[in-house]
């Protein structure tokens, strides 16, 4: 009966009944009128969710991981110099498929619990006089490390440095659960996908993509077909697809969209950072820590915690699920063994919450860890109960 | 986002997704052998529910309140007597039907906590020595107060004084969720429904009966169509029902068997017990009483807890919900404001019980109940950590 | 893959998609507020599709059947006089319930094939000046026959008489599918249910009650509980009902509700017509007759063909779902092995009867019948196409 | 209420409902136990569907595309020579992809209609003494022109020059529906994807790898990271997947195998044959010609039929879908306006067959297309009808 405990993984997510429902779409034909007349306001309205007015979204049947690569494949040429900060997990596998495809990757390695390193960059910009770099690569949320980095503080940099690179971000991991500002950052390409703040299966990479990194592609040398921009925008342009498209997705985007904006980008946004801060006050009171160094770079969608000295975090997140049925993030790279991440975002409830922290204080008291049962429950059910009871009078 | 958290209520109780897919099955013609090869394995599997081998199984497109009347104007004739113990509001309900059904109702008042008056049943049974009583009803678990009865007991009663009365049992809250005996009890009509140990749907009527009691249809008076076992059995001795049957409910009921099957009914047994046995930890350490009298009497599919004087369960519950979108059980009849109910049965973990104690924890420090955050939960995490490991233990 | 396949059994109907996804509601509580707020307006949107603005909706979860016995068990007595005509197996049950029941009930004998016998009602409600009939009793729609019988005249012949009698009227296969006019025809209670025109599942009675029928409850001498209208009306009155209510079934007759007037009743009477009529066109072109005696009784919701002499109506339904998975109805009653049924109600389109008519063609040709395979196809092709490209003209 | 017909392009296929409830799967933790177990027996199991035991099933969340893109770039170099005939749009597809990423593609143009020219293969390849091809890409089922290629002649082309170039087949719209032999025909890669016989959504790309073609990954020059065949075998031989998997998918594709094994993989193609058959008795009746120019080409998953000079085929199919609410194929490349195309594949029926018959004759006869209403359906109805007959009596 392990479907009725949530999980606390950082995504995919928790889907909600009615996301569910809307994507049991019996088969129908993309070609035809009915497709076309919902799809493209899915891509008009999905800009909202970015904060964009002037980006284009082009989606992709992949993960995110395939989003990344489409942002490099239709916008750079083998040999291009990009600049990048190394601060987790996922912000080295931007790092990897680069060097993949045969790009000049400058990195900036940056201490695991930090963010994007802009002051580093400001500097590296500032000295690329001969505008060498072509695109600055940055994660806004580092879901290995619970990290959310300050992206305008990249986009201080570059424009300080008065520097044309093209700007990339991952968002998968804050998209539709922080606040993102693809205008107002000058956000050049971001790259999510339909598994985490969207609550829907995995299968679509979601991407905004602004007018400069547009006109990128037509010099653009990397190899792609399936990800190329040009195809699926032509096709776009009339409502299709250039491939048979993830139609279920597409009607379950609609319906993600349509339970976002009734909710409010605002309302979802402050949900998120209520329900990671009471985990953070559960943290605090097992006299644990978070591996994110300082409170400006706490993430609202995931939360990356240390174990005490002397205890495997992978013994801990295994025997949660072996004893208890509910899944909790592992530690990743340099974590392994050290961190365990609870994630809190998509359709999460305060409830919901409280049961995942009840469960692995079980689990590390199981484990012997220095904890008391109750304890990490109990300040989250005061953070939970105080402001819920403030937003109630608020309402009246 | 209320679909997302668990209820709290003792039924309808929460649907695993394995049933909720088994009940989506689209029109089918319940006249075609399909059917007809589904239908009768199933009938005859619920019988092991009921732990009975003589029994015979009639279902019914109704709630509980149908199959009671089922039992009774199947059985009986205006004016005939029945003996039965007023303890709570479902037995009460009984009562009630009875006398709109014109029959001659002894009650017996039994203060609300305690079970079923075998004792005075005793003294009565042996008193009328003309036999006039032709029937004997129960409840075994008293939804309203939290209590199970000793039905075995009112089968000693019965046969210690050596009378023909027919027995019959109201199951809907505790079958398929705590032991039933209907052949080793004696029991003459067991009445159950599809939403709440086979974690259905409303819409099922489930009653067992017995050889005797079959038998008694010829002679009953009282009358009914719909509710007619014999029509009934006729139609199902070749598959078929009198009139359409609720098919999505009957093949649902086929995959909820597989999954009590699956388990081992003992094993369902003890998995509601261990969370029921929680949740009274929870209340102790919240220093706040059950409604039910004594141990021999808690029942594992729901707590009635009383609230502190001075307090109203109604705003509890009512708070409970509006605040935090979980829904509990409220205090009904002479329980009206002054208990709360904790529905833990069905198809339910652990971990979800832990979110619904964090949850009325919440509610009662809202409101300033004198209790300490955390408390209950701890208390219940320590049984189920230990319990849990235990197992783990004993399964290695 | 029988599922693949539509059913042409006058009931239960195909489930549209849209429906199959409202009904797939996670357990909710009954007693809480959104229910509430959602049970209210579906009782008050019912009354359109009867057609009456004084009536009241009462629901149970039950089969028609059961509204049956509701509709009689809360207006009669025993010993009451009832009028009802004899014309169909489904007018018969009325009259074998009423006699179970304990009621004098006046049979008018009508050949199967016609509908209601108004002008003999005429003359026995004029004859009866003492007014001992207290009801009369019609089947608006005789899923055995196919014939749609004319209640306004049954109306008509009451007031002819000046007589009091209560009217009745079983629309369980004909409401929402063909027109009903419970006001204008002075009907006092209509029953039907959700599986029908409604395309839901089986388990809801739907009944539609006058004042008059109302008033007539406070002497009723029936016996009932379950379905006593005074329990439910007092519960639903705030939004509640007196046992667990089948949620799925409600909150799906909320989107049936919200579909059917999307469609426009009036497009769906048309719908259903049209669908009948390309029905009646195949039937004429296999030289095969409507058991349904003239146009004026042609129902649009199920049409019963007589099989050529010598050939067995039932083995020619079970080599259809034996060889080609489609389901027909049986000849019922009299038309035992001497008619079959085409159902046509409900979600439809004419593709879908196309196929059904294919099918049971060459089930015909596989049985010898002297028909020509694509006859009655070609029949029904050349009436729906002229009459699609006629609606789109007029719709361009 | 378009979700009630099925269609009829040559896929996404109408998912039965099996496989729409298996792939309702509430989010799981893809890292666990429990998904491990499910994933490694899925890809040993889909080996049996492409008839191989030495192969390796290698899937990416995405298209068909992806997955020719996949094939390419992990076994290629730029500026490798590959041949390839052009024989309709889906195997132009492949030649655009392959130019695109910088490979020598030897074109062999071939009429459409007509198959791969193993003939002309036969020389070319001959004639490369210095085995300067490196692959010959296949298209075995052309989706355009519904024309079959026999894929076992390219064998014997390459054996019979005693030619090294692996052999890649595009098999997305046969897999699972005709008879496919990676083993015998000597494939090194083979690639298919969900939504066809598989009966499923799309977002999944399947492919078959010979271990020549696995050895061919460490020399290939192609960039990739997405597709990379080593990151997914290495994540794969533990269960795991380099990113986020497609689980609904997964399991869906589980569900999809016991499908097919449970009806035995020749009746599966049987099936397909006969429905492909009846169709094309259709066409004959209608006077109409296929675009494959002889039987051997008939392709048993769409048949592309040659509107009459003077007819636009999409005019035709345009008008289906808006008077009828059915979807065909419409033509594609050199077909635009001149053929439609009928899907028959996946979870299909002969019922629902005849249903897009009598449509397209409907849709035909508004347009003035010179058939007769019912031909086709009638010559369908006959071939159905006898080969199910035949059929039943062999079981008998």
């Amino acid at each position: 009966m392990t479907d009725q405990n949530p999980v606390f993984i950082p995504g995919p997510t928790n889907m909600p009944d009615r996301l569910r429902r809307a994507i049991q779409i019996q088969t129908r034909d993309h070609r035809a009128p009915d497709f076309v007349d919902t799809f493209a306001p899915v891509l008009e309205d999905t800009k909202k969710v970015f904060g964009s007015t002037e980006g284009k979204i082009i989606t992709f049947p992949a993960s995110g991981t395939g989003g990344w690569e489409a942002a490099v494949t239709n916008t750079l040429s083998p040999g291009d110099k990009i600049l990048v900060g190394r601060y987790g997990v996922f912000s080295n596998k931007w790092i990897d498929l680069c060097q993949r495809h045969g790009l000049d990757v400058q990195i900036v390695e940056t201490p695991w619990g930090e963010g994007v390193p802009a002051d580093k960059f400001a500097e590296i910009l500032a000295a690329d006089t001969a505008h060498e770099i072509k695109a600055v690569l940055t994660t806004h949320n580092e879901t290995a490390t619970g990290v959310r980095s300050d992206i305008a503080a990249v986009r201080r940099a570059l424009d300080g440095a008065d520097h044309p690179a093209m700007l990339f971000v991952d968002c998968v991991s804050s998209l539709a659960s922080m606040p993102f500002e693809f205008d107002a950052w000058g956000v050049d390409i971001a790259v999510s996908g339909s598994q985490k703040g969207f609550m829907l299966p995995t299968g679509m990479a979601i991407l905004c993509v602004s007018p400069k990194a547009l006109a990128a592609i037509e010099t653009a040398g990397l190899s792609r077909t399936f990800f190329d921009f040009r195809d699926m925008m032509k096709a776009n342009a009339t409502g299709g697809f250039p491939y048979t498209p993830p139609l279920q997705l597409i009607y379950g985007l609609r319906e993600s969209l349509d339970m976002l904006f009734e909710e409010g980008l605002e309302n979802v946004y402050a949900r998120h950072f209520r329900l990671a801060e009471g985990v953070r006050r559960a943290v605090d009171a097992w006299g644990m820590k978070l591996v994110a160094k300082s409170p400006d770079l706490y993430s609202d969608t995931v939360s990356a915690v240390y174990v005490p000295e002397g205890f495997d975090s992978n013994a801990l997140t295994d025997h949660a699920y072996r004893a208890y049925k509910v899944s909790f993030g592992v530690g990743l790279g340099q974590l392994d063994g050290k961190a365990f991440r609870i994630g809190h975002l998509g359709s999460l409830t305060d409830v919901m919450v409280l049961s995942g922290l009840a469960t692995i204080e079980m689990a590390m008291a199981d484990l012997n860890y220095p904890i008391t049962l109750g304890s990490g429950v109990a300040a989250a059910q005061e953070y939970y109960r105080t402001s819920r009871v403030a937003a109630l009078k608020s309402a009246a």
